[in-house]
């Protein structure tokens, strides 16, 4: 039998505030077995591209990053949120270690081809390296991963962490059982996110297309349930969206192939 | 016969310009062996400060590091620099990692004490572990180390790359036979920086006291010259001072234990 992985990722939110961040850790310290974490960070990257005057300009909640941006999000992710992460790790004795896709060659992307919309210096993932990830864990490292990726060329990429999450969790099937964990502000997905008694406990895909079909998911929670299945539907043994409280609980709502 | 690893530290000017930090690079490539990087970052470090509206205050070429100020060298150490020479290593073939001192906890410290000054948030390495990167190492991991390190409480501190390389290269030096290289803007230490004639090939112990004594070597020279000792003192093969374009032939300034 495979030993266990538990792959979660955090939101902006959760882990750019001191006391969030400080639950989610206290909560992860406690998650047993093999674990890695993603993290985002985009609140961090508009405040810091703010205070430099670098207009922070999204479309379909995706940043548009040109040279200027793809520095602060190298600054921010790879360095601000990801250090403060490892550093509070560290201090609850879990041997974390920070990295980008470019760090041991983990995660390779290509720039987005121009489409509609140019978002610049975006990455969409071509390979995560499941091998060095499981070499890196089974030396006892906690893998926390920062969304930025690059093309083999030198070049740094902006890559969506939902996306990082559930390629790390595809690339680590084959090595382990994998439970993705995607952690956000709700207890789950959500018929109507202001009656907590609305939580849709389990989507499937027929239940998906339903729920696409009647607009009950909308905006960005689309990528992410696009991305469960992406991931459930390789290899991945469980995905759950919940909220940072409930990790390592296994509530909220489960995504079956 | 151990096998031989080489620690090379490069000043910020050679790896804020792109010009210099792709030659360093393609020479970098050519070092045969097992190879360690540590760079510095200041002067990218003043400029995002000065574009935050924060005020750059340095006492005997050491930065006060207060809070705001830790938050932007983590962004760019640990950040924009670090993150940029390991996607352009991996460009070239080497798998590099990169690191601060929190991530597998490689190098502890501690806030320097108040004494005259108040550095803020800046670290005295306590330890390197030679253990844990000995394993990167020998996976194949080109480690490339900010100058940052934790005091194991969560707080990340901002610690002389120079220190960060001797203390490396000293926690090495029971694993491998170590070399470690200082490279800057100059061939060496020099009798007088102008004159290109004037490199000094060897210091020893004796000959550092009377350079010292007749003012030869000045201000930031002092530390580097003391970490190159305590370097060749601990149990490091090799210790040279010379400038990037010379680095992996041996030339410059040889301190002499």
């Amino acid at each position: 039998m495979k030993e266990k992985v538990t792959v979660i990722k955090v939101g902006g939110k959760i882990v750019e505030e001191s006391g969030s961040l400080a639950s989610l850790l206290d909560c992860f310290v406690h998650i047993e077995g093999r674990r890695v974490l993603i993290h985002g960070g985009g609140r961090s990257a508009t405040r810091v591209a703010e205070k430099l005057g670098i207009e922070s300009r999204m479309v379909d909640g995706r940043r548009i990053t040109d040279k200027e941006t793809l520095e602060v999000v190298t600054m921010v992710y790879g360095g601000l949120v990801n250090k403060n992460i490892v550093a509070q790790l560290q201090a609850r004795g879990i041997n974390a270690l920070g990295l980008t896709g470019a760090d041991c060659n983990i995660i390779k992307a290509h720039k987005r081809p121009i489409a509609v919309v140019d978002y610049g210096f975006v990455g969409d993932v071509e390979h995560a390296d499941g091998v060095m990830l499981s070499a890196l864990i089974e030396q006892g490292i906690v893998p926390v991963v920062a969304p930025l990726t690059h093309d083999g060329c030198g070049n740094l990429l902006n890559t969506n962490a939902d996306t990082i999450a559930a390629e790390t969790a595809k690339a680590l099937a084959s090595h382990y059982e994998v439970t993705l964990v995607y952690c956000f502000e709700h207890p789950g997905v959500m018929r109507d996110p202001k009656d907590a008694g609305s939580l849709i406990p389990v989507i499937t895909r027929d239940s998906y297309r339903a729920m696409l079909a009647g607009g009950i998911v909308t905006g960005g929670m689309i990528p992410k349930i696009d991305n469960a299945f992406s991931a459930i539907e390789n290899g991945v043994a469980e995905v759950v969206i919940t909220c940072a409280d409930a990790v390592g609980e296994m509530q909220g709502t489960h995504i079956i192939a």
